[in-house]
């Protein structure tokens, strides 16, 4: 007997907390009553598109299959384009043509069509320039998980190459030294790296051979660190380097803000190099 | 076919994010399972009843016409009364009498009916002095939502000129400058203020023919504000007028916060004036 | 007629709020779809198990008899046991063997059997050493939800004395004063303390006896607090002793901050005393 499952909608944004994600959320369930609509997170940093894009990449894995909105907006109101993007897994990621979705769709099996939100019918009927949250991605994404609209209806397609890039730069090894740059800093203090484990083994060797590391950042250089598979192997407050439950290389100290002990952000440069 | 829809709680509070929203969320649906309970906010400004109201102004409209329960209760535990309000769109609002309903009750149509939540049948059988948000204001809604009492059920009927009042002031035109105050800071740094696009019309003339303005705001006077449709429309960082997306008139930086920037508050006066 | 409920699980941890706990929700809902799932807070301070021992037993008994995860953890990824606790309510509360959940269970009416979540039938097929929350604990809870396992499936059983304790001190009464310890600091920066009526009488006779108390907290002497049953008994700004809504001693100002004003911390001493 196959499980019933409500249609499922999760919702990204970088609206806070005081209730216009809600409003949002309101209108969905105004349109599709037997939606499971999630929230992944509001508290998005402001205009972080990245971070809104790290985070969707992380969760959408693990959630059924279903709508994704995500709305990190910046050019709201602007000639920038409502999207869709439908994945192979059988998804469909609804937002601003912003390079938002662009991780998610790949981790989602790829990208398998692009749609621009252009056919007001699934839009609510009065829109403002402000708030496209509210008046364009939740009605059509409601639309979409109620089945009022298939996703051929909600646009006319557009191609792929032509959507905005996130543009994550590539990690690379230089005189045997791994350098990326901080691709995300999480609640912890965790600092996630813009490099996977398979860098790690490229530079230093698999992950028996690599011992003490140092690591510099910024002005910083950390001379300790362990690569280590979690926290509670290395000392209260000791640095380790481990890979991350989403498969990227992270800095941290055990069970303290390693981000806040460094002053640690998005896009600062960072060198793993063998310690001494 | 008609969509079988549960029934809908929304829900805002002060009460912040550690716990005793979600208790009263417990309650709720521990007295009516098939509801679906939208949080609206709990990071509402601690005892910011004027707060309260406007997110509670902007949200409802939007959200599917159900129960609507608020607490932002500086007066908890005192003679304040527990009220509902019914609204004509079909609504009831549940909450203290100490003006956080009037804005949405507006909005939704207008209060057709009051009463006061007297009747301890629909209250939880044991209540403290301290959390009526808990102890009242669920289990009331939830019954209601749950149709084992009806709007009549709940308490005597109340006169409506009898609440005590919000007491948001009217914006006013002065020597062809429109004076207000700010009535909502939001989380970009948006500063909202207690007048619609129509003052500003009343003011300067249709939008068409503003032009630049100079906003004073306390100490600070913002010297090139450009009345604009969104935060696109000007140079990043630049400050614009709009009307945002609840129809009130509203000051921002394009991609900053212009909150942080002057200090703004809510209750500071703003006075309008046409720019040189 | 019974009203049908659907599986029931709620969900407390300290990740935040950047989509970690979402991706947990995610996994539950792909599992047991027909879940309703309530987070009681994803904010608890970060590695604090004893906040969210607090939290929890606040919340739980006002919750639906159902499934319980909690994951407050600075052990993950070392020896700390993954376990269940059966409640004599019947509810299952899931987490990690580290003091978490013992109020909780107490306040369920106590834990009739405890199981170590060995069994990796019910993780998920790949599992991190950083992220039990989503590989192991959310798994097994949504597993126990759909009915796809019984308690008796997760793992062998273990002895109930074997379990972490939380390790909260009784209050004492010295000198005719009563010394207990700040117990928990909620958003309103009321200050809860590890002591329960009954202690008060003890110390002082009955409630109508008390008259004024100084209460001594670190450095600070409060010299005017009055015994009352709420906060607006007492003017604005004083400070309070009342009996707080999960039955416990607690602290106040009324409609401020008191933990703000004297820099109150989880742990601190207090000392409540007669008045002059």
């Amino acid at each position: 007997m196959p499980i019933e499952r409500p249609p499922f909608i999760s919702f990204l944004t970088d609206f806070g907390l005081d209730g216009a994600a809600a409003t949002c959320r309101g209108v969905m369930l105004d349109i599709c009553p037997s939606a499971r609509v999630v929230d992944i997170s509001h508290t998005v940093s402001k205009y972080a598109i990245s971070d809104g894009a790290m985070i969707l990449r992380a969760a959408l894995p693990f959630m059924p299959v279903g709508i994704h909105v995500a709305v990190v907006d910046p050019g709201v109101g602007t000639e920038r384009r409502p999207i869709g993007i439908q994945t192979k897994r059988g998804d469909v990621l609804i937002g601003p043509d912003n390079g938002l979705l662009q991780l998610a769709a790949d981790a989602l099996g790829g990208a398998t069509a692009v749609r621009e939100l252009a056919n007001r019918t699934w839009w609510l009927p009065a829109t403002t320039a402000t708030f496209h949250g509210r008046d364009i991605f939740s009605p059509v994404a409601a639309h979409l998980a109620a089945g009022n609209a298939t996703f051929g209806d909600v646009g006319a397609e557009i191609d792929l190459a032509d959507l905005v890039p996130l543009g994550l730069p590539a990690p690379h090894i230089v005189d045997g030294a791994l350098e990326t740059e901080i691709s995300y800093v999480d609640s912890f203090g965790n600092v996630r790296l813009a490099a996977r484990a398979d860098a790690l083994a490229a530079a230093f060797g698999g992950p028996g051979g690599i011992g003490t590391l140092r690591a510099r950042i910024g002005q910083t250089s950390l001379d300790d660190v362990t690569f280590a598979p979690s926290f509670g192997h290395v000392a209260r407050g000791a640095t380790l380097l481990y890979v991350d439950s989403t498969g990227d290389l992270a800095l941290a100290d055990n069970q303290a803000s390693l981000a806040e002990r460094i002053a640690a952000q998005r896009g600062m440069e960072v060198r793993l190099e063998r310690g001494d």
